[in-house]
């Protein structure tokens, strides 16, 4: 039985979770499932999609994802799930899976199939307007893990809504200008530039430094390192993470804590 | 094997809901365990009582739900165990399954059986003062879940402790006053009025609004809504949320951190 | 299969945890995979081994501990795997698995054995500077679920790096002078004195008073109790917690909130 994996901003001081997990093993009692997070910051659909686009991929062939950030929950929004070469990936229409989406898409885009969640019978019997990760989301999933076809769930639907938020990285000959999208669980400041990005911009590999900009003024925190440990604890410094890309830390520290989130990040070629 | 659920107040900064996992698969190694919460507000049992109510029903029968806030660990207050139609709860007798049994009772009130855990053949061989969840608790839940009788764990409780603090609601013809029971994730306020209660009231379905009654003055949140998508961003509403109880929220903010916790939530039939 | 038991520093709020689990159960479809906790306060080493130990003895014979507070990552720390009679386990060579370590030795000396993580094999193809809880120490756990040998997973390592910062219990005739080593999700404060070595040194069981040492002043907290319930609600006590250290607490409350963490604990023969 394919394994279901759960993102979710519900946290993990209420029984949303729980009440998820028990709806998913009625209906397959036999379903693995797993947490990816439940603490992406509330409503913020932009982390939500960053957070499952870093951590799907490492899920095995089959894996089922149930992502919920979903503060037009009762709504217009539709409630939908997209079947991919590897994957399912199933939430609201609000963004949320749109990053795994075009990455999928990339990869194999004649495998891509979205279908929208209309069809009752894979819902429980009373849906509430609030709570559909419960209602909608959960069940569908334990249907599909229980091996129903993708194409019961419901109808096809067109397209999914794109991504708002996730900024724009302004780049001239000499300068490129990022933006800090998360803020992660060691204070580290997470941006939009990804390391392929960054090479294409700079493909003579030039000399580069990093500077924050700060309401009180820029700081600079130097060139590109690799790991933590090359400058001494406390220092900050620039360096492509483990989803690829730039992030700006502390050594040792939490820099969100320390300096607070910057209107930008600049990358000039010295 | 049936599922372990487990519900406490120990967070996840500690080693203790890992060393109660480690005990249950020392014992049933081949239980599956799931997390309702650990998160429960330290020592309050309500929040406890109300978050177990709130899930375990969509588990699937069978489960056996251990369930520890428990202030009087080490003291007089006994060890128990219920045995419904459908689950069994084991946990301290200080209110904690109160809610869990009082409805067990009402669906198939012949069928609940009360066990006080004073079979020690059942606990770890040394039980310390203060962590039966890992001692008593975990252990007993695994030895059920490896089939032993439920007769075996002890010897028959009378009855359940009652539940203190989940407050009253008070009706009269023109208003219904509630209170509110906890705060949740998303800073929603969570009272004690359930949907049926408040049609029982307002049978006539009259207009009805909703007030908030804070120590600076009284505040209206208007008539109660569907879901947060009936109000513009940014403003409060009150609805019946997914366990049927009224709450209170501002929709894609957060209630509890903007105005905090009122005194009482008032429905006037306006 | 083996269990697989999860100890970091990562936080519920990023993917780490998740893509750790994905990787795990890409390599090993069938692992068990528990937490015992991720919220190790960041980068603090002794907290991490001090949970670990408190948590690993209460696992089945057979699993394989993965534990990650990893501030060295991407330097020359050595990243390793500790085999004893009954366990496995991986994480960085910096003191992290060294309180396990030396209990397991203590148990069965002659059945321990280091290796360092030095195959490439077992590891991602593509290993990150700051992630090797992804690409290094998940991967090497999941091949030693399937069965691989413990010696494939690279040469032997000589001996494990110390556990900094435990602190020195003073001992004379008449005082033992402790140190506060972390402050659990209650508040309570755990020290670095165990219930044999405070025994040992008061064999004759004379009675004893526990005092705190603040900048503000001494406060005394009278003799070492039982559990919670020995004092009334509100007071603070001192007791032997569930894993035989020494804690200080207040009955029903959060004693590091209301007083703060001590420079030392001294327990005095009176």
């Amino acid at each position: 039985m394919p394994l279901i994996a759960l993102l979710t901003d519900f946290g993990h001081s209420d029984a949303c979770v729980g009440a998820m997990k028990g709806v998913i093993l009625s209906i397959a009692a036999q379903a693995q499932i797993h947490d990816i997070t439940h603490a992406v910051p509330p409503q913020d659909v932009t982390a939500g999609a960053l957070l499952l686009d870093d951590a799907y991929s490492y899920f095995p062939s089959g894996t089922i994802f149930v992502a919920v950030v979903d503060p037009g929950v009762g709504s217009a929004r539709a409630a939908v799930a997209l079947q991919t070469e590897r994957f399912v990936f199933i939430g609201p229409d609000n963004g949320l899976i749109t990053l795994a989406y075009n990455a999928e898409v990339e990869r194999s885009p004649k495998k891509c199939s979205l279908r929208v969640l209309n069809n009752p019978k894979f819902h429980l019997p009373a849906v509430s307007a609030t709570f559909h990760g419960r209602d909608v989301f959960a069940p569908t999933a334990a249907w599909l893990a229980r091996g129903i076809s993708f194409s019961a769930i419901g109808d096809p639907h067109p397209q999914l809504a794109p991504l708002a938020n996730v900024g724009e990285v302004v780049i001239s000959d000499t300068q490129l200008e990022a933006q800090v999208l998360r803020v992660d669980h060691f204070g580290n400041l997470i941006t939009n530039v990804k390391q392929p990005q960054l090479q294409q911009w700079n493909a003579a590999s030039k000399p580069v430094s990093v500077e924050l900009d700060y309401d009180s003024g820029l700081r600079s925190v130097g060139p590109i390192r690799k790991t933590y440990s090359d400058v001494p604890s406390g220092d900050v410094l620039a360096y492509f993470g483990s989803t690829a890309r730039l992030e700006i830390a502390i050594a040792s520290g939490n820099l969100c804590e320390k300096w607070g989130r910057p209107r930008k990040v600049r990358i000039r070629i010295s």
